[in-house]
């Protein structure tokens, strides 16, 4: 349901994150991440082009979020990468149904729809800040390598 | 988030539903259903081996539904042929972490929680027998051919 591609660029988002401060290449998040090197390469792109992250060249050079984590929610970082697509006119192009889903489309929408409220509503800081005693459960080590 | 193969087993299941009483062939199915005949084909091998459709060979061979769509749901087919994953232990294998899950993936499986859920409540005949004047909306035609 949710693709590898959409689950690598939110561990990178997080890392990034929850490691703020300096900028990180695209081995070191490959590194803490464990996605590999060349399919994380074609992600950081993809989060650039739409502005998620920054990428700095040169000697301290890579990449830092260009918003804060209060202010980016797992939503925006999906979206970058493998867009959730609501369902909004019948996908058999049915003649006369048009914008009128069917129950099976309804259905299916709905499920989708569910699935957009979470993560626009649940902000990448929360992940890295989330109250309790398994906090940062699955956090990345800080400044690896 | 809802895969195409998903999808085109609904349809044709949702179409086994409406037609009852008779079976029906791949050929019949995939027009009806505006799914390419080799990739339905695929998908209803699939479909037979998880006991949810019948087949006949012969002269008035095809597929029949093994259940009332009334004791089917969606998350019946879904899981036949392209399942939702739940996640039951941190991805990243992250030693220590175990079966405990950081708030990162938490998210992920309680959207896929959601949708599990949905799936699991909504059966077949309500797709094919939802009340209200949008009934039924995307049916496909009957007897088609």
């Amino acid at each position: 349901m949710i693709s590898q591609t959409a689950e690598y660029a939110l561990r990178a988002i997080v890392f990034l994150a929850d490691n703020a401060g300096e900028a990180h290449t695209t081995e070191e998040i490959a590194r803490a991440t464990k996605v590999p090197v060349g399919y994380l390469a074609k992600i950081m792109q993809g989060l650039s082009r739409s502005r998620l992250v920054n990428s700095q060249r040169g000697l301290h050079g890579g990449f830092t979020l260009v918003r804060q984590p209060s202010d980016l929610t797992i939503y925006d970082v999906v979206q970058a990468v493998d867009p959730i697509m609501r369902i909004d006119r019948c996908p058999l192009q049915l003649e006369g149904h048009g914008e009128e889903l069917c129950p099976l489309h309804r259905t299916m929408d709905k499920a989708m729809g569910h699935v957009e409220e979470l993560f626009r509503s649940t902000t990448i800081d929360r992940m890295i800040n989330a109250p309790g005693a398994n906090r940062p459960l699955c956090s990345f080590p800080r400044n690896p390598g």
